[in-house]
């Protein structure tokens, strides 16, 4: 059995949705799992001194552009949420709550789909709730309290900012780090030949 | 007659380095010219607030890595320089010295291979003038004193930075910007598409 696909991402991550939407059926295609790990990439920031896309100068407009543009070429719909950036906490905890499985990972595509699919603000709790009720999961408002989720999210987080792991969305393939959604084809590649 | 593609890149950006052994081929198979403007991204990195790659925290060993994995992929040499980040003044000017034609865009490619095939200190002027004078060029030291060169290096690097030119390498496509040499395929994708 092959080692999973490590897939770092934060919730409010544009080209971590973008990577969200095709990184599962890349994956299949090469017989491989992936192993979803969202993190929140703000406490990242704070050790590489980076600032969110749409909030660097000069840099932001063009971004902004380019989200839209690369969804539009993988056919999947984009919008930006009023409140980008955002802090994607509730998310975060609720996946780890969840215990990362596939109710956990059907969550996360759901959150990221409300959230760069139809524009809409996950940052509050009852927000991610009801989605996850929609999905059949109650509890979620007292579940992302516990102190064992919170404590799982913080661990995740501190392995990322360990492993170098600075960006959004992040890949470790084989003991191999690949950046940014722009790096699937080379994932891909690397699965496919076992890298070069 | 359709528009040339834009190609603006810094003679120390291993990116623009990979991105100019693809660029010409790559219009070339859909009928284009390329129009090739070093600038100096220094200058720029002032408005945007960015550092040099390779200068920032966590992210400068993954792009060190990413740098040789993309030239491997692509197989073309590559290897950093000792004084990377270094400051391609001398090979800028010379560019527009030679008034941007044929002659310039060979003196481009050599020097980037000179700094990132074989790894040598392309800062000093006697370097580069050394590398023309193998291509039949005189007088190079001379021409990039002259203050018309200096104001045609500095025209490109303003006009850069009010275009929101952020980056190396950069494109515009029948006024599209993309950014980067990981959007290549997409900028061979507009141009075979005409835009998404």
């Amino acid at each position: 059995m092959k080692k999973p696909i490590e897939f770092y991402f934060d919730f409010s991550s544009p080209y971590g949705y973008l990577a969200s939407t095709q990184i599962d059926a890349l994956a299949a295609r090469h017989k491989r799992e992936v192993a979803w790990h969202p993190f929140l990439l703000g406490a990242v920031f704070k050790v590489t001194g980076q600032k969110p896309l749409t909030e660097q100068p000069v840099r932001g407009p063009y971004h902004a552009r380019d989200f839209a543009r690369s969804a539009r070429l993988l056919g999947v719909p984009f919008c930006l949420p009023e409140g980008f950036p955002f802090f994607a906490l509730a998310a975060s905890r609720a996946f780890y709550w969840l215990g990362g499985d596939d109710r956990a990972k059907r969550l996360a595509k759901s959150v990221y789909h409300a959230a760069f699919g139809e524009g809409r603000d996950v940052t509050p709790v009852a927000v991610v709730a009801r989605i996850a009720k929609n999905e059949g999961v109650d509890g979620l408002e007292a579940g992302v309290e516990l102190p064992e989720t919170k404590a799982k999210l913080r661990e995740v987080t501190d392995r990322a900012i360990a492993g170098g792991i600075f960006g959004s969305p992040f890949f470790i393939v084989d003991g191999e780090p690949f950046w940014g959604h722009d790096r699937l084809a080379q994932v891909e590649r690397w699965l496919a030949t076992g890298g070069w």
